[in-house]
């Protein structure tokens, strides 16, 4: 794509770690962010459209999925471990930042959770039945943000 | 982010599965993509830089880095399962496409491998001593595209 404008690399590029209290900032909007999770075909990852709702990231899955199956561990109480990310990159100028949130996936099944799930206001994109509520619940918010310096101080 | 706008969803999405033939296509140009795996603390996703070189996924990381010991299995010739994730999406009207290839984090440590993979001119956006060349070998592939029909024929 843009590999061949080798000039544009000779600005310094400067990667700097974000944290929490930016991480949820940047994520506090919404929008579309990637699960990572261990499924039937092995590590697995899939685009979902999602919402920040009590520091806890919503989304929406159909209950029998492939993907609501996979994150459903079969013991109660029991939650696999998922990655979540979401990034804005610019590839004009190859700068950007990622986030990265590693939690439980929990299943809202209680009526009364998925009554203040549903609060949230979270949508599928795809449509169709997205019956079953995941809420995962950060163990750890890492984030980096890439900037690049311009050659030379012009202001 | 684009929550509210109620109106948009009633144009019905379509989801369609697309073949290997048309993944590889999309991902041709290199870019952006998300490598997926299980790191020191679970599941983890980070963007990088790749190109598409003789079917392979190739990207960069340093040699010390936590991504490049993370991805060392430590036992010759053993390689840890991996996910990789490339999309296009458009936020406007919630389309966009996602492929997935699942397969193995093959480390590039032999010269002449090494001055093959080369050839593919992939760099690294954040600059840095990123001497660690690694190969996504794919398993599988499979994709999605998501579009809408508009709400009523109009031509």
């Amino acid at each position: 794509m843009a590999d061949e404008t080798d000039g544009q690399s000779a600005a310094a590029a400067i990667t700097q770690l974000l944290d929490e209290a930016e991480c949820l900032r940047l994520i506090a909007t919404g929008g579309v962010g990637r699960i990572g999770y261990t499924g039937r075909f092995g590590p697995t990852i899939l685009p979902v459209n999602y919402v920040l709702y009590e520091q806890t990231i919503v989304f929406r899955t159909g209950l029998h999925s492939p993907m609501g199956e996979d994150l459903r561990t079969g013991i109660a109480d029991a939650e696999y471990k998922v990655a979540f990310e979401v990034d804005e990159i610019i590839p004009a100028s190859r700068e950007g930042w990622s986030i990265l949130i590693q939690g439980s996936a929990h299943h809202v099944d209680s009526d009364n959770e998925l009554a203040e799930v549903r609060q949230s206001g979270v949508q599928t994109w795809p449509g169709g039945e997205k019956d079953l509520f995941i809420r995962i619940v950060p163990d750890r918010i890492t984030g980096r943000r890439i900037r690049r310096a311009a050659p030379s101080a012009d202001g």
